[in-house]
């Protein structure tokens, strides 16, 4: 053997050892999965130069895995994307319901209730339009509206105004009702100008994050446009290719605002209008298998008052014992409470639960820092030691070579949200996204949305087409694996299991015959 | 025991078994260092809220490892700052010599020798001052000024100008001969809105890189300026504690100009003034070690130019045993040729040192990309199969288990240089730098500065501070162990090498025993 034939083996032998943990390396695809994802590759590297090697009219030097809210246009535009979008994605593992559904379509779902109001701390001109954010607000039936137009120079500042009302009266110099739509929603997400120049850094992004979060759940948690969400995110989730949901609800707030203006309904009511949405969506969809929830607080609360939610979510549990799968802390981890305060409780409710005979397993949010060492990168250690079924985001688990090891070996899977992580400024597009690292390293993962209302990835094509094009490893068949492993990892157990993966896998087989034939038909 | 008590017990444990590959961790500390690390942490901590939590005049939202072109100002004016710039920092083994010195310092160098012109493609004008690039050369002794200002309208394009009346008769609306000097070092290195702003990504902002670099080579390869620019590098380095360097110098110009204007002197000549500076200083300095060199060239040769620069260098290692220490190939990996298209060669010339009886190890920059699976990120498959003793960046391991467990096992360091890779864009700032995951992994790492001239960060105190104020694990004395580790794995051998580390280990002492008389005395 030459010097050069020995290299070339080595090398051979060290790349399979490198990628021996890879999800994408250990199972034996079938001929038409390799076919597939020989496509996909193709296709991408075509894209890689006629795509994103071109200027585009307001997105000077794209590059795969660009900034998601500049490139967003562009991906869209794909014939990747355009097979990402039918591909079918498994299970969601992490979304909060309340920032699920596009903002113009809950706008417009509000405007269809009286009792939903405006109010701004001034009132509206060209010079404050763009820095001062409203406030909205379902309030009772019979309310008198205090103003009629926010933008009129004799608005009383703080004075609430019918929500319908304000967008038609809106200044025509204002865009008049779409520049309505476009100035509230604009409030709602987080646009690229914010993210990507005035907020570009972690600390700082999470200010329009928790401001936007806030305008969208005053609207969500109004019991007659409740159910009409759930349905809007269940069909929004479904036409995406998500045959399955856990999805996180957050329960801090006591109650819900009901059709009377009086904010008392209570949490078994919200649960019990979610299950109901879920079952007949069920019942009507085939291409649909299941939601469940996650029960989740801010972890801005003292130890009582955590104890007052672990008791609650028993209670739910009890009454709900299919829908509730896990319970959560969520929030900003690097300034609110860490799990470590929180120990006593939650080791309380772990013997509470044998007690009880019921499982609540955790589901912990931890990791989601920039940091080394600082609470919120420790957050992680706490997870896993108090026995948590997956973690949510787990940014930082890469610093960690035992806690990589213990994710791999006990099977906790990762749910990792690519385009949350960027929006957020955790990575600052996604080829500087650690995800290669953990993939690597064989730790379960699932890819996940966190919060489509505010960062516009709705479904799950966005995120699965952000981490394929950023990368020369992973392929459409690494993705296929992901999927698979969404559902591996869900809560879901037995039987049900099964069946959802054997109805994921019968869409994968169409949809692989679909894409192979097309393909053929072209050349 | 109450299972709070076995929580808090099995945490430790983990943090301990997570940490345990640490340089930090298994060396035991002792007392003056451990009150040291104590000091500077606390002094972390308030400058933490002291200096990062408040704004600054035209650099808002600062925070502790940020941009650094745009918070080096700030950086500066600490107190840790202060204590690192004392350190002793032990050897820098990635600098690329052509690119060490500070422009405006290069600049006034240039200007001693009436041989140096000027020219720009155009008159400079208000409109064209911020992206017309002038090109700076030594010319002949007797070369007739074509042109005497760059700034008069009547200014032929292209004709050369004395350079040092180019910026007397620079124009007044410019700045006059300071508006000069800001204009030529402002393109000699890179600016905060170039690096942030408009080449804002890594293939990008190679571009601004690959301009700064020529300007600042085509003034440095000219014998009479390289002498006195060699003793310029080394009184900045010593001036901020390093001990030894491994430099990189770039043969791909197989002629440097000489006194005369011609360029025809030969590689052996650089080396020999570089050995009579290094001498001359050494002899001067006792707070100073030695300086010895790794042959570059630049990646873009084929096959047989790689050849004649490998016989070049094994001419050079035979006239200069002692100065030569390393190969390497250099020049931004994801465009220009991969290790791999160099098998043959580099393979050859392994067998032709063995037959020679010389040993020229192979210093390999690797990985320097956010690849993944590129050929960029795969020269570290390559470079670790051809037994390279370091690898230069190595940004990309993180994502390879197996090649971090190597590097670990087999003591392959990596010359990891984080204001470099920051500039450069590899990542936004220092809190998302893969670092801690090499560190934690028990890589081997020499911080390093890369390219000072381009990127402001002369001597290692910067890269120093970058790197400890990112992180709440990392301290003063893990910067020490580092320190330590870059003797280590630099490739002194035998007497040598514990000659260098006793000098260290003295110099390290004496620093301590200031620290902490005098934050004594401060209480």
């Amino acid at each position: 053997m030459t010097p050069l034939e020995e290299h070339t083996q080595k090398r051979a032998a060290l790349i399979n050892a490198d990628r021996a943990f890879r999800v994408d390396h250990t199972r034996l695809p079938h001929s038409m999965e390799l076919c597939a994802d020989k496509i996909a590759r193709r296709i991408r590297t075509e894209e890689a130069t006629t795509v994103w090697g071109v200027e585009h009219e307001n997105v000077p030097h794209p590059f795969p895995g660009m900034e998601f809210l500049t490139g967003k246009a562009i991906i869209s535009s794909t014939r990747l994307f355009g097979i990402i979008r039918k591909m079918p994605k498994g299970a969601l593992l992490h979304a909060h319901l309340d920032l699920t559904v596009d903002p113009y379509t809950l706008l417009h779902f509000a405007l269809r209730y009286p009792s939903f109001h405006i109010r701004s701390s001034e009132v509206i001109t060209s010079s404050n339009i763009s820095s001062i954010v409203p406030e909205i607000r379902p309030l009772a039936p019979d309310f008198p509206a205090e103003a009629s137009s926010l933008t009129d120079p004799s608005y009383p500042p703080m004075s609430w105004v019918p929500f319908s009302r304000a967008r038609e009266r809106f200044d025509e110099t204002f865009g008049g009702p779409e520049g309505f739509d476009r100035w509230v929603t604009g409030y709602m997400s987080i646009n690229p100008s914010a993210a990507y120049v005035t907020h570009n850094n972690n600390i700082r992004i999470w200010d329009k994050f928790r401001s936007a979060a806030l305008l969208n759940m005053n609207i969500v948690y109004y019991t007659p446009l409740w159910r009409q969400y759930i349905r809007q995110f269940l069909e929004d989730i479904a036409a995406d290719g998500i045959l399955y949901v856990e999805v996180r609800i957050n329960f801090t707030r006591r109650f819900m605002v009901g059709a009377d203006g009086k904010m008392d309904v209570p949490h078994i009511e919200w649960l019990k209008i979610f299950k109901q949405v879920v079952d007949n969506f069920k019942q009507e969809r085939e291409d649909f298998f299941d939601a469940k929830v996650i029960y989740t607080v801010i972890r801005d609360c003292d130890a009582a008052g955590l104890e007052e939610h672990l008791e609650d979510c028993l209670v739910m549990k009890k009454e709900f014992p299919d829908t509730i799968v896990g319970f959560d802390l969520v929030g900003d981890e690097n300034i609110l409470i860490p799990l470590k305060d929180y120990l006593e409780p939650l080791l309380q409710f772990k013997e509470r639960q044998k007690h009880e005979g019921v499982s609540i397993p955790y589901i912990f949010h931890a990791g989601e820092t920039c940091g080394d060492g600082t609470k919120a990168d420790e957050n992680l250690y706490d997870a896993i030691l108090l026995g948590t079924k997956r973690i949510g985001h787990g940014f930082s688990l890469v610093k960690h070579p035992k806690l990589m090891q213990i994710c791999r070996e006990q099977g906790i899977a990762l749910e990792v949200c690519p385009i949350s992580n960027e929006i957020l400024r955790l990575t600052a597009s996604m080829p500087m996204h650690p995800l290669p690292i953990l993939l690597n390293h064989g730790v379960p993962v699932a890819l996940s949305s966190d919060d489509p209302a505010i960062f516009q990835n709705i479904g799950l094509s966005y995120d699965f087409y952000q981490v394929v094009v950023a990368s020369e490893v992973t392929g459409l068949l690494t993705l296929a694996h992901l999927a698979r492993d969404s559902i591996t990892y869900s809560m879901l157990e037995g039987a049900e299991k099964v069946k959802l993966m054997q109805m994921w896998e019968d869409r994968w087989f169409k949809f692989l015959l679909e894409l192979v034939s097309s393909e053929k038909g072209q050349n």
